[in-house]
């Protein structure tokens, strides 16, 4: 499958990049409103994974290429510039689902909190900047960015995978589950979102707070 | 240390008196608004210890007599009863220690939702309703209540505890971890508390839409 991370040169879109390159056959493109940006990470996630043996060709583009060669188009950007980044892809979309892995969050003195946008959550956002018929699925919202990038680093993590397409959810979890360490567990519709977007600044509130404890993830059990 | 369970006749009530009577040598005292009722109650806790080799005696008290007694008076009522309760018990705090369990919680057709009071969260709300000078602890919110109250059921969780004080914090966490396959951790001051409470909808979203999933809690890792 081919995947397309737009803001692939950020944290989280890096994390996802390697794992998928590492961990799967699958393909993936990285996009970027600079696409020279776009080629310069992706060479250098090349280079990374060629040193631990695995050559792979990964493809650095501007958003908009990289979103007309996926059939699964992740946002990895910031909840502040979703709406943009979709809506400047979205008529390359054809049939590729979009994935939201974005969190809105305000910060105080005392520590994160969940930044709910008016219309329910950022996952909801993104449908909205989508053509009607795109499949939208919330996922990859509560994975620290640092040790999903760090390939030396083992997961133990689940990921919470909302929507409102059974199919489009499937062949999400099924990319999520490809990476090791990572278990997808199904979340319900994109009306679920709010809930796993707000464990988000838990996660990062509960690192601050304990010694010994970071780029923490979830297990539910 | 004498433990209160305010509304200790109720779900969460009796899961967290069951296993403190059970992992620990703490003094548990069952309230409710009908003391009768917290008698019976506590007998059936005292006859479910005794078999299985743990002769304790639990005391059953009004709310506002169990407070009296008590060093830590955990108000295990749902969020709607939350002020109520607090409040007519408040001139029996004395120097005891206020921790709030509760969740406010709204369902439609497609889940479990967060509902955030005005105030920021439940916890909060507590303690509005206590004395100035009671510590005002959270705990304890994202426990599944069928697997706490089942002795024979393994705990691998994490209960995140928030509050201002550092001392009451330090004590109700010490209480948390006195459970068997509990771990205490700290998610910083009373206003990170809706974060945290936002997780039990998630908990409850998840088991429901996971074949094999359910009394869920979590591990932060």
């Amino acid at each position: 499958m081919d995947i397309a991370l737009l803001g692939g040169t950020g944290d989280i879109g890096e994390g996802l990049a390697l794992r998928w390159a590492y961990d799967t056959n699958h393909t993936v493109i990285v996009g970027s409103r600079d696409a020279g940006k776009a080629e310069q990470k992706a060479e250098e996630y090349e280079t990374e994974l060629d040193s631990r043996g695995q050559e792979v060709d990964i493809a650095g583009l501007s958003n908009e290429d990289a979103t007309a060669r996926a059939d699964v188009v992740v946002a990895a950007v910031p909840a502040y510039h979703l709406t943009d980044t979709v809506e400047a892809v979205a008529d390359h979309l054809d049939d590729a689902i979009l994935v939201s892995p974005a969190v809105g969050m305000k910060r105080d003195e005392d520590g994160f909190h969940y930044n709910r946008p008016g219309v329910g959550s950022v996952t909801e956002l993104a449908a909205q900047a989508v053509p009607e018929d795109t499949p939208v699925v919330g996922a990859f919202h509560n994975l620290a960015a640092g040790r999903l990038a760090n390939l030396d680093a083992e997961l133990d993590w689940d990921t919470i995978v909302v929507g409102d397409d059974g199919d489009a959810k499937d062949t999400v979890s099924e990319l999520a589950e490809g990476i090791e360490g990572l278990r997808a567990l199904d979340g319900g519709p994109l009306s679920n979102a709010a809930e796993v977007e707000g464990l988000t600044p838990l996660l990062i509130n509960v690192a601050r707070h304990n010694d010994g404890l970071h780029d923490l993830g979830v297990r539910f059990q």
